[in-house]
């Protein structure tokens, strides 16, 4: 088997926490290069830039942008054109529309495309899918609250125009609730809280419906201290399904039916390899589209300002 | 030849002033009922409500949605699942996702779902694109600048969340940009102004761009006075295009080329009438795909409160 040579483009607390470890575990993929401004790893050829890696640097088949969202369409064009495969940490651009012309590059060079939302890979996602299939849904509520202090330390591009605020975590959550639902999902009304200091959402309730009027509701917020929540509730005429801990762990009625380590990255570059062989892509922009829509449509709240 | 019976649902200022005459004027339409909660047309059927309508009104084929974007996902399931042709005013929706399911409903019922976008069948606009796909375009400028106060007297759900503010003339410019250029475009940067009252922007600057890192930027203004402006101007390798007065005069280095009477909504009634004939649906979700990636990349600033 040819190992995929991989390139990790942004190496940020993301990228050191998760992406490095996971290509390291995963066979057929291998950490060739790293582009940067500011870091770097010892023993691998490090470039400032994606396009000073594509001129410079060592034979690879991929790189991987861990970029904050606002630079990433010109870094995955830049790829692309080089006739490299291209993975998109979440959110996979600043806005839907300018991922259809790098979708058409891909499809034209045959090349992937892979915008990925580690946390439909978390273990129990998997196995609440197909629970909820066989039964019929009542309501659904999303419990997603973060403290954003120790989770992104430092991470100004977060509430920059583009960075999406408490919807970085957030669009976690859509990305299971997209997937583990029968039917397609849309925003009805929303509520989005910014800080008086800044250009994205601190906090975000969220009504949401499908086409047979199932109830759904969401709460996201980045002001949470003490224990964290990332649990998604839902009522079925066959019990409380509960997925906890953002999708690691699922119980019924109070009692756990699925609970395993977890490997979302490890899960996402297996997926990449796989895709990559046959330079398919894989982008789905529904969790995107999502908040999208609740920046269009939603209630804009000014609260306190900020401060990191 | 069949007459399609059309009810119009929600008789507000566009209804009266558009769609009655052009419904009037189109072969094949007629113009079957009014479902309104404060106003109608004398001798012609009035009901309350699109249920009431459906309920008890006269056999019709089809409704016209002329009410606030707000409420008419609803009217449209409603219609469509009472086997009725919808045609919406725009925007065809408060957000892009609560399209799909319309989508797939009228797919299955095979009923026509059409979003219009009347300024596409300005006269001018198809005399543009034709001209522009045989040039080398080098800029782009939206210049769409008018007074909210004549042409949207007490429109007070323009400036509720999801009633677009100054998006709501703005995206009749997206639409025609979006017709006339020969590749997809998508936003990169936009300030929007909002109001300190007011839930909707007021002003906003955009900057889009396409694959080919073309340069097009977009005023929209909702508090110009005096004369009112509906332009795009285009640079190209063989002179200045303007298409002028919201798509209905084109002209090449200031020699008008084009220029016919308004006849926007007749057009959309033709076409309506010829896609009900074979049950098609027309919906293209492009033009409020950049106004909700516009929201979501945005920068906010607040200005000055607006008192209609």
């Amino acid at each position: 088997m040819t190992e995929l040579r991989i390139a990790i483009v942004g190496f940020g607390k993301i990228a050191r926490d998760q992406h490095v470890g996971a290509i390291a575990a995963v066979p057929g993929a291998m950490l060739a290069a790293i582009a940067s401004r500011n870091a770097s790893l010892p023993g691998l050829p490090h470039f400032a830039t994606v396009e000073e890696l594509l001129d410079k640097g060592p034979q690879i088949d991929a790189v991987s942008l861990c970029t904050p969202p606002q630079v990433r369409r010109g870094q995955a064009a830049a790829a692309l054109a080089a006739g490299k495969h291209v993975m998109l940490e979440k959110p996979p651009g600043i806005g839907v529309a300018e991922l259809d012309p790098l979708i058409a590059m891909a499809s034209e060079a045959k090349r992937t495309l892979f915008a990925t939302w580690h946390s439909r890979h978390a273990p129990a996602v998997e196995p609440a899918r197909e629970w909820l299939a066989a039964r019929r849904i009542k309501s659904v509520h999303i419990n997603w609250k973060e403290d954003v202090r120790v989770w992104h330390p430092g991470q100004a591009w977060i509430w920059e125009p583009g960075g999406l605020g408490v919807f970085d975590p957030g669009i976690n959550a859509l990305s299971i609730l997209t997937r583990i639902l029968p039917r397609p999902v849309f925003v009805i009304a929303a509520e989005l809280a910014f800080p008086a200091n800044c250009q994205s959402p601190i906090a975000a309730n969220l009504t949401l419906t499908d086409i047979g009027g199932l109830p759904i509701t969401a709460e996201f917020d980045f002001r949470q201290t003490g224990p964290q929540s990332w649990d998604i509730l839902v009522e079925t005429d066959e019990g409380r399904m509960t997925l906890s801990r953002g999708g690691r762990i699922m119980a019924v009625d109070g009692k756990v039916v699925a609970d395993a380590p977890d490997e979302e990255y490890r899960e996402l570059y297996r997926r990449f390899v796989k895709l990559a062989a046959s330079g398919t892509s894989d982008v789905d922009l529904a969790p995107l589209r999502l908040v999208a829509d609740t920046f269009l449509l939603g209630k804009r709240n000014i609260v306190e300002p900020f401060v990191d």
